[in-house]
């Protein structure tokens, strides 16, 4: 299989233009039928795959740093008869079971990002329906903060999945049906197991859109919908981005290897495992936002952010058998603290906002990645801050302990500041350090109290921030024991425990959408009545009925 | 198979002993290893199968009827050397998916009557563990409000299922570990991955238990918090249960009719369906709670809830081809209400509390058996209080309005009463009514304006009681092409999307179990790195280890 690439940019996509009028902003759903990312399907009827939905994740990137002057993006379909029919069935019928998995797993990201857009700057997506829109196409309508649905025989919504594919409506179809849009749950029961769909008033009627209206007038109300929405943005009209210049990134030919410009990943192929280390800042701090703005895509802060970004999901896609991430920095802590400095000083700034928000999204990335975490906290680290976060992420981290001998690096430190307590939420909606303490807010409030202090791994240890902290002379066993360990344990029952302990605390619709909603169509990924020889994709469009398991379970 | 029957009484007790001693019962766990309830394996070193759990259930729920003066349960070993090996790993590995899943559900239902008995009836439960306790065994312990451990170099509580077995503590394990017993993740992770467990001390520590007792004390100490916690029970010591006799209950030879004294059960196998009809009230109501003692076991709203409760459970696992239930009533809705009466006017009387507290039992039953529900509600049926729970718990309900021809019976109603507005809440924790208008409450405000009201099917449709409201003309069709549709659905695709749209609203550790862990565990139950010929569950005890299949999915 081909290595899947994550990046891209609006000159080279196939299947989405962008179109931005003052405030507003269309994005365009026009998918090439010819241009699926594998072989053996056509994207026929705006239907996507991985492909698609990589372009659809850039495109909201690129608006909220590069058009910060948009006020309110217009989702539509470029497709004369048809808003998008989901998810492509043959692509899902021949993938395998781990891309279905990831597959979903990033389009749910995806559509959270849209409706992150609208809740932290201020670009609130509007969903135009005209035509069918069904099954993943209508997900794509459920994460919008606006759908309007035109009044015609031919325009409907629907989530057929269950009665006409043997799956569930994975990409937060359920939840968002019940949770978001508040649809009576009699009627969720209807609606999903009615292959056709709803139309017209009923839609409206049962909180499956917001507003129904005449085919005449779809046009103008869209528009008049968009500006309202524009009209209420926070954002100033007259903002300029910054560029999302390609990322500085280069890999071996074995894969073994990748190294961007603040990020480096370390494959060990044999044990399984990938070494990935954040250098901390090779730039001195930008004195205000402004100076922050000047840099632009070229800021330390947001490179790593991307970087980190890309690695975690080249990883996820392209390197299946590699179980266990070990994350590693290298640098001086109190440059990382001056760099966030600026993140957290000026809410208020557009690009200080956008890349805090980053950081968050691409945090919540690594928490929901089915790979055991570890931070290796060692000599001449720099957890600090934002940075420290990826330790509070780990399944568990182990400190060095003073001096190491023949190490001339300074000692691991730990060092916590306002990062590390509530700008950066995990989906539960509490910090990681929250997260972790949940129950127990004196150790929460003790943490609270040390800020700014460079911990020492005896301190940490006693503060409950770290695992375990190993002086030199065990150092080296307890890890090797770990990872020796870890590598044996099955990667199944490792994904299950780690997205059980995780979240602890808290649900929300995001942590339902991944612990409940995912793991469930995980399960029906599996079964015969669905990806079985003579199951429900495999048979779809042949016409021939699926062979059903006729047990419950 | 043979056909699994729920119901036991302490004098067939293969598994476990009651001994009461004043206000203090000790549950006895000293499982007879030549007693399984399949063939095929042993149960050795006290760990279980169904049938240990099917005793383990009914004990719990005789001491909450049958000896109300009890003000504690200690849950013990009745073995020398062993507190508990957890679920059995031959009987795992042998069963099919259907019935380890159901199993799981089952066990993980007894494990919340546990916690139910010391929020609810003043029993709460201490657990002495002297011997390993791992796996389910330490599950059990988890349940308990209170852990003692004996602290010598045998005794430890472990959850060895992930290192050891390629699946998940799956009977509440991981959830209560962080969200009951507060252990911080990161020692969830390494507690969770360390197959010889935790003993001593450090157990403590890490919340683990709540103490650690020295060998030579540990009786004594068992003892003396056992009557602590039955002195601050507010059960009065000098109270006299009722004898929870056996069901009236007939089968037909071919198991397609099950006649209780209150429930019928009717199954019509071709259709992959069954009918289960409640019939209202046979007596007249208690004029009292002191007059509902003296009806014992024989009281209509106590022989309901039993039968009801039987149905279910034999439906789940004798029945797994019978994909939808239906629910229907027959009787006078105002006898119902009369009979409720005496459970909702005297939640201070402990009998009215037991049955109030089991009805709320027998409905979350209901929530998550995993079977399509609906109720029919017909002329002359008896839809009140506490029984339209019934309709509000199925996925839809189908009303029947008006005369219908031939039809002498009333026409349909449905009542609502105090009931249905908080006193048998669903695992998240609200009222089924609730949950229906989660995020509408003028619905909900309108629907408790209108209690003790007999409403017909405009009414109830208006107020968003029921789905459909059908007259005689349409009723026929409707419910046939409903029946029909629902029977042609993968069983697998609807298992997942009842899961998902039944729960709306907050979550709970119920619902986190139910929902996220469970659906985990399933996914996994399928895999071949756990149940596969080569799988950790089919290798254990042989000497080879497992093969595994080492992507990460």
């Amino acid at each position: 299989m081909t290595r899947i690439d994550f990046q891209t940019e609006p000159a080279r996509y196939r299947h989405w233009r962008i179109a931005i009028e003052g405030r507003i902003a269309r994005l365009i759903m026009d998918v090439d039928e010819d241009a699926p990312l594998f072989e053996g399907y056509q994207l026929k009827l705006n239907s996507y795959d991985l492909g698609v939905d990589i372009e659809l994740a850039d495109a909201i990137q690129r608006l909220r740093f590069e058009h910060p002057e948009v006020g309110a993006v217009v989702l539509q379909s470029g497709k004369e008869r048809v808003f998008s029919a989901g998810a492509n069935i043959r692509m899902l019928a021949g993938a395998d079971h781990a891309h279905k998995v990831n597959f979903c797993k990033f389009t749910n990201e995806t559509r959270n990002a849209m409706e992150a857009a609208g809740a932290e700057s201020g670009q609130p997506y509007i969903c135009a329906i005209r035509g069918s829109c069904a099954g993943g196409g209508y997900e794509l309508a459920l994460a919008c903060d606006h759908i309007l649905l035109t009044d015609d025989s031919a325009s409907s919504v629907a989530l057929p999945e269950v009665s006409l594919l043997a799956v569930l409506p994975g990409t937060g179809g359920l939840t968002r049906v019940t949770d978001k849009r508040k649809v009576r749950r009699d009627r969720a029961d209807v609606f999903c197991t009615t292959e056709e769909g709803i139309k017209g008033r009923r839609a409206a009627e049962w909180h499956l859109v917001d507003e129904v209206v005449a085919n005449s007038r779809f046009e103008e109300a869209v528009t008049e919908r968009a500006e309202a929405f524009a009209a209420r943005s926070p954002r100033p009209a007259d903002l300029t981005g910054i560029a999302l210049t390609p990322l500085e990134r280069s890999v071996t030919e074995d894969g073994d290897t990748i190294v961007y410009s603040t990020v480096e990943v370390a494959i060990e192929r044999a044990a399984r495992r990938a070494r990935i280390t954040i250098r901390g800042p090779d730039q001195s701090p930008p004195a205000s936002p402004e100076a922050l703005e000047g840099e632009g895509a070229g800021a330390w802060l947001l490179r790593a952010a991307r970087e980190l970004d890309d690695a975690i999901l080249h990883l996820r896609f392209n390197e299946l058998e590699i179980g266990l991430l070990l994350f590693a920095t290298s640098g001086d802590p109190a440059a990382v603290l001056a760099q966030e400095r600026v993140l957290l000083d000026h809410p208020e700034h557009w690009l200080a906002n956008e890349i805090l928000h980053y950081w968050k999204r691409v945090l919540k990335r690594v928490d929901v990645t089915s790979r055991s975490l570890a931070a290796l906290i060692e000599p001449g680290s720099c957890f600090a801050g934002l940075l420290a976060e990826l330790a509070f992420a780990a399944d568990r981290s182990y400190m060095a302990a003073g001096e190491f001998e023949g190490d001339n690096r300074p000692p691991a430190t730990l060092t916590l500041s306002p990062a590390n307590f509530g700008p950066l939420p995990m989906a539960n909606g509490l910090s990681r350090l929250a997260t972790r303490f949940f129950g127990d807010p004196d150790s929460l409030q003790a943490a609270q109290g040390r800020q700014g202090e460079a911990l020492g791994a005896e301190d940490a240890a006693e503060l409950g921030l770290v695992t375990f902290a190993f002086d030199d002379l065990d150092w080296e066993d307890e890890i090797r024991i770990f990872l020796e360990e870890r590598a044996s344990f099955s990667p199944d029952a490792l994904s299950g425990m780690e997205a059980n302990l995780r979240f602890a605390g808290p649900e929300t619709m995001e942590t339902r959408i991944f612990g409940r909603l995912a793991a469930w169509q995980n399960w029906i990924f599996q079964r015969a009545n669905a990806v079985g020889e003579n199951g429900a994709l495999r048979r779809y469009g042949s016409g021939r009925r699926a062979e059903l398991d006729l047990r419950r379970v």
